[in-house]
């Protein structure tokens, strides 16, 4: 197996000449309809990703088939999950697909299986959350807690955010919400005083999540909690547990109730799936519900496995994108789902995509000359219509579109209006900008001719359940990592987020000249 | 005064001539410092506009002012604010500045004076509030009303969302927030059975906002919204105000406790302080709040006026905006705003640029071939930058980024840690990440190189105060509007949203074909 640069391969020259299919001409007439039943493919958890709007037809799919076999996708994806350092930059596995399943052989690493240390951490949150369900871990006074707040940035806070946002309300129809959750995550004390103005402090268990113990924001804003606690005459000690590395100064510390581990092997961005998710999800949802939203995530990798693009719908989904990036020159990416509850998975999406793939070395830090991770942003339809769809319609940008959508909706409420359901309202508005952004329409007024040739691609669901959310949470994760291994650069560091840091650190030190003092005059620091 | 294509001006080709400056170099060293001083300009409400880190130098701002002037920027600005039909497309004037202020000559339209009816609408809209406010409008059960909902999406939905968002802790540390505000925009029936499910249904006033009163999703909502009131036992005539046009069917209809009038001067993007942000602010702060939005947004618009780029923060945004996106060729613009309450403005401005630029033919119809309008999209920091600075930093794409920043926060409650305050660590961020994008860092490692020369911008104001939140509304509105001028786009129709609507109907209508009926099954809608 080699890591190879994508210029260096075969494909790339295939690319480079191949002819450009007319998505317009496609998707017109029965034939699009043809298209349209073919040009889908099953995903987990019943689900199904359709890409019949996406700028590809047999000949191109043949030549992307060749792409992720010349890549060795298959190959490299065996490598993670069986363990191999994949992750150079910081000399480290990348295991967090082992937090959902054993997808090949035993992890043993540190001198533990792997696996069984993930499985032992998602027990202890369990039994953790259903203590403080039954009364059994209680406040001060004897009272059960009723609030957790995560305490958390980055990856601890947006993929454990969205997905919190994605089931609430479905949790609370089916009466399976035992805790509201909130999250405080920026240094900006109005967010933490905001979350601990709008809660009852007395019965709020907090979640201070930071891998290695030492995340600034995290750090002060722990500090900005127990600060109130203590006003409050409450014992943080009483009211606060930590996610963290068992080496990080948290591990184990009395001034938490309990401690739960993670590792160096699970970045923050794939973290879901791990404590950082599983133990505010645990004591939000129960841990049955998290443990759903992992079997719908290990259904994913589970087909993420298969070396036909045509029945793996991550590494379609990820060649498609590599195509349109590096060959029809598109830089952006839009994350469209019709569910209002999906609201902050495009914020997700984008540190998981931007984060990972947001590099101009290779894996061995070599520069290279091709474009890589694009720029993710997107809002909920119909919401994202009303607002920023005229330019992805009429601008002069082509941008390729995700859309996701559902059958039913979450909350079991809607009415008819006009012979239609919102629910049908909502779904007929996805299937009409699918073909509105492919097909366009001629007009002689240009102001209201559309061009069409926008492409997109649709992952279909029955309903936003936690299977089906944990499934969509993987397919983008294995996209990502395919994608990734192509461009060939690691996808599981992130160097460029220090610098900033450091920066920062001088101003806070008053070690500064030139500019940044300028600044942090102006800015009112000093 | 002539509307030209850009590429047909004199300054185009000066522009395309012109040799770029190297940020990396000019941010360095004590010259830095010089520019940080010298290249910064009041703006509205106390704040300024930063522009040090751009890529400009006096030769090129030259250039820049000979654009603005060529181009007739100031004298179109007049032509809007003194009632020109400047939106062709639509026949329409475009009055949104006069919501805020008399800036030129009196406009009489529709045989009325068009500042007083704005005017007039605001008095109606200040009297109703106080009037729930003082209890003399009240519920069925002679009780106060707590809660305002807002129906309505888009421009009826994204800036009051994000205006209200960005003062509500601020109103409540200040005692000013006289009743709590939610919003139901989205046609999927979980956003409003989610909204409804969290409030006192019966201590409910409803705010609908549809400038035609036929907004598909905002009637649905609405007929959603009456239908649990009389499920509630509640009177929805009772529980309702209608902010529209004088001539839709909403207006002076018995179904509701009054109607709050704007006109089709003012698109639904800039429609934040017509009576579409007006009824609801007033209602949520109370009148004085509201008012103090528009002094804010009142001086901006003043500002906007003079001819000199170095004196017009808006005007001098908005030509970098433009070098950049045509002449250094950087197609997506990011918003990056130091302060949580201003979590939703980026998707506010999201809209209001994007719909308003995204076009690909100029204002009388005939195709461009210059890039227009830039994608927008932006988190607050510091949250961003634990997502997808990676991207911003090391990226293959260059993005540039706008950032705001405040001296003070809001809630007045901050913690000292390690000897510096929340704020103080927020701020250090921001000028570090200014000067990080700027100059970069050497390293051997090139997986630790920073390339530098990121440009970017800061709006840092004394605090997040209504005025301040009115000058950057304003701020970024009336860039748009000099871009918009400067690409001859019409900024103020939106053809392209309404293709999709069409196919929407006539999926709903089950009047498809093809590849449309094949999307409406594999959705569950046929």
């Amino acid at each position: 197996m080699e890591w190879k640069n994508f210029d260096l391969l075969e494909s790339y020259k295939k690319l480079e000449n191949i002819s450009p299919v007319e998505i317009k001409e496609l998707m017109a007439g029965e034939n699009g309809a043809k298209r349209v039943r073919e040009y889908q493919l099953p995903m987990g958890a019943g689900q199904l990703y359709s890409y019949a709007a996406e700028p590809v037809d047999d000949t191109i799919l043949d030549v992307l088939q060749g792409l992720a076999d010349e890549a060795e996708l298959i190959e490299k994806y065996e490598q993670v999950y069986n363990g191999a350092v994949v992750n150079t930059g910081e000399n480290r596995r990348v295991l967090h697909q082992l937090t959902r399943g054993q997808l090949g052989e035993d992890v043993i690493a540190d001198g533990v299986n792997k696996r069984e240390f993930y499985v032992s951490q998602q027990k202890k949150a369990a039994e953790f959350a259903e203590k403080v369900h039954a009364g059994e871990i209680v406040n001060e006074a004897g009272e059960k807690f009723t609030t957790a707040v995560q305490i958390g940035i980055g990856g601890s806070d947006l993929g454990p955010r969205a997905l919190y946002m994605s089931l609430e309300n479905w949790a609370k129809v089916n009466n399976t919400l035992k805790m509201e959750a909130k999250f405080i995550s920026n240094v900006d004390p109005d967010d933490g005083s905001a979350v601990l103005a709008s809660i009852d402090l007395s019965r709020a268990i907090f979640v201070l999540v930071s891998k290695s113990g030492t995340t600034l924001e995290t750090l002060t804003n722990e500090s900005f909690v127990k600060e109130a606690l203590i006003k409050a005459g409450l014992n943080p000690a009483k009211h606060m547990v930590a996610v963290t590395s068992e080496t990080s100064p948290l591990a184990g510390n009395p001034d938490y109730l309990d401690s739960f581990y993670m590792d160096d092997y699970i970045g923050g961005r794939y973290s879901s799936t791990s404590s950082v998710g599983g133990v505010i999800l645990s004591l939000t949802f129960g841990p049955e519900i998290f443990a759903r939203i992992l079997n719908g995530a290990a259904e994913e990798d589970i087909l993420a496995k298969n070396k036909d693009i045509r029945q793996n719908p991550a590494m379609l989904d990820a060649m498609i994108g590599v195509y349109e990036r590096n060959f029809l020159g598109y830089s952006n990416t839009a994350v469209l789902p019709y569910s209002q509850a999906m609201i902050r998975f495009p914020a997700h999406l984008q540190q998981l995509d931007m984060e990972s793939n947001g590099k101009s070395v290779n894996r061995f830090g070599e520069p290279v000359s091709y474009q890589t991770g694009p720029i993710i942003f997107g809002e909920p339809g119909t919401n994202g219509q009303h607002s920023f769809y005229q330019l992805l319609h009429q601008g002069t940008d082509i941008v390729p579109l995700q859309f996701v959508g559902f059958k039913k909706n979450q909350m079991d409420n809607d009415i008819v209006i006009q012979d239609s359901t919102s629910q049908q309202k909502l779904n007929a508005n996805v299937a009409a900008q699918i073909m509105a952004f492919a097909c366009g329409k001629e007009d002689e007024n240009r102001n209201k001719y559309f061009a069409g040739g926008r492409p997109s691609s649709i992952i279909v669901g029955e309903q936003l359940i936690p299977e089906a959310l944990g499934a969509i949470l993987a397919h983008f994760e294995n996209k990502v990592m395919f994608q990734g291994f192509v461009w060939n650069v690691n996808s599981f560091d992130q160097e460029g987020v220090q610098l900033g840091k450091l920066l920062a650190k001088k101003v806070l030190a008053k070690e500064t000249d030139g500019a940044l003092t300028a600044y942090s005059e102006l800015l009112g620091i000093f």
